[in-house]
């Protein structure tokens, strides 16, 4: 794939990639020291999503996870408009860290906040402190864990002065091992999508610099004629009351994607080649096809970059299909079945028919 | 305390407090979910540096904890001289994470790191790639952890472009529950001091202050004739291995405290009122004395924000105070009997008595 829009904007994946390369090597180094401990480290872990050892009474999972630069989006609204939209921001932030954490089929018990600032003064907006706080702990009770505390650090000459760094970390549980999503995915395995509200946490310094170019910038009117600013500004939606539906309703869980950077080549996360064959598509929300109009972005190029509607995937045995997207929709989320994994000899890729696209898996390397 | 010179070198804690009271209280209100997972916190474990739960088999930690501007050393001296500090650096980093955590009685078991960059061109710098990866596993074999992974972010216009924001979490188990630290310190109860290798993670954005007005900057010679800057990059001292000594020679440690903001009063960190008698404190690093010259800073506001030479301390009864001492130094860290607690009525206060200096409880607010 040619340089995108999105690495345009400044996020070069290849320069990052040799770090985490390195990162990968040294931390496999340091495995010996967990055993001291009586965990092991289960099989593939490292690579996906989260961090899972048996701990010989069951397994336990970990994340360190961080928002991006969508709060540059909630200042910048801020100051334009003195809408505080902090409470989202903070809840998009926890949902980094669970959403990424419950594809293991961990549900998260514990959950810490990282927060940065370059300036001390802005913490002394009333307003913004009380909606980070406040949506920090909605964030918490929608993933159904406990809020642990946490670090808050002013960094001057290190975070810009009018910004904040958003992270955290949490622990999850697997209460029964047969809850662990291990990536047993099979030919003939039904996909099922769940909604997203909008961007989610993906794609943020892309949707700034359009705000920085496009008349009316962040206050530039959609299609719905809701602002540009506010439609990227709404909360994520946080996936774990769909596994936790799905565990108590017996559901096998073969596989679990959020769909954050690479957009809907993230469905390919597996190493084993499969084809990933979806039928269904949602209508995006208007922010994207404002994205797209803004960027000139083909859909070949938003889908490889954007979640566009979706943002979370389950694969699971075919008979346990509708039974799947009913556990979302009883966890209060739009889901559906939206089609089918297949065996195609070597052939790794994402069809997405109702487009006419396919992205094959030398487009995405995450590992 | 009126306003301190590290206050007026950017770091306002009374602008933070009403932020991270705002954070306590909305945490609080998440504690019911945590009951789901069949987990219980215990007592008191809020306000303490790292976060402790019952799991009906034994007690797990976790804390999500960040190195400060101390990178901003690292890559001031980088760009200086081309001499790199980023492995001790991110030995640092995981000695925030580490060693607050410990200070429950829990041994590091997973260690997840975080860092985020302002622009790609950071990791694109081979040495500062090696050196950090390199960095970050030597400081999870120090701590005895494993490193699971986490999480490299490019924050555009968020994280200055030469600079770099390092973070972490890690989850931690206490093997017996006789070895869970709870704050159960006793009149005449022995303060063991552990040697600090210099300002280890506290000040560094003071020193930053310093560094620009003194001649010489960091290349500025110390007494020792070592230079300011690789002073200041000496890597902290992980305390890990010491807890653990202690713990296999059955010593009941009542209380640990890791000396990081608020140096020397961060010793009276139990709200209940003890005495803290200091009558055996180490000569202070070179860097120490360089630092209070440059500030014209006396010893009563040095130890009030430094560690001064020693970077953790561990509250045990009296007999086994040499005990306790000589696992420290069996884990081949530099380690004395250097005090007493005492009970006087309801006066809470640090004396360091070779210097007659002493802080009372109203100088310290961390809860």
């Amino acid at each position: 794939m040619k340089e995108s829009k999105y690495e345009a904007a400044g996020v070069k994946y290849d320069m990052l990639d040799p770090f985490k390369l390195a990162c990968q090597a040294a931390a496999r180094e340091t495995l010996d020291h967990l055993a001291v401990h009586g965990w092991t480290e289960v099989a593939k872990t490292r690579g996906e999503s989260a961090y899972v050892v048996d701990t010989g009474e069951g397994y336990l999972a970990h994340v360190e996870e961080a928002l991006g630069t969508k709060s540059a989006i909630a200042d910048a609204v801020y100051r334009l408009t003195g809408q505080s939209f902090y409470r989202n921001v903070a809840i998009d932030d926890v949902s980094t860290i669970v959403n990424d954490l419950c594809t293991t089929g961990a549900l998260p018990a514990i959950v810490g906040m990282y927060m940065a600032v370059g300036d001390t003064a802005y913490l002394a907006d009333g307003v913004r402190c009380r909606d980070l706080a406040e949506g920090f702990a909605e964030g918490c009770r929608r993933a159904g864990a406990v809020w642990a505390g946490g670090e808050t650090q002013v960094l001057k000459d290190v975070v810009c002065p009018d910004a904040v760094v958003l992270g955290g970390s949490a622990i999850g549980r697997i209460a029964r091992r047969e809850h662990r999503v291990s990536g047993n995915v099979q030919p003939g395995d039904a996909i099922v999508c769940l909604a997203s509200s909008g961007i989610q946490t993906n794609g943020a310094t892309l949707c700034r610099a359009i705000a920085a170019r496009v008349e009316g910038g962040y206050q530039a009117r959609l299609s719905d004629k809701r602002t540009f600013g506010e439609a990227l500004l709404d909360a994520s939606v946080i996936y774990v009351p769909f596994v936790r539906a799905c565990q108590r309703a017996n559901i096998a869980l073969h596989y679990l994607v959020h769909l954050t950077g690479h957009g809907w080549r993230k469905l390919m996360r597996l190493e084993e080649p499969f084809v990933y064959r979806v039928d269904k598509l949602p209508e995006p929300q208007p922010v994207f096809r404002f994205i797209q109009q803004a960027e000139r972005m083909d859909d070949a190029e938003a889908y490889a970059t954007f979640n566009m509607g979706v943002g979370f995937a389950a694969y699971v045995a075919e008979r346990d299909a509708e039974a799947c997207a009913a556990a979302g929709r009883r966890a209060g989320l739009d889901a559906w079945v939206a089609g089918t994994v297949r065996k195609e000899g070597d052939r790794k890729a994402v069809d997405l028919t109702p487009l006419g696209l396919s992205y094959g898996g030398e487009s995405l390397q995450i590992r």
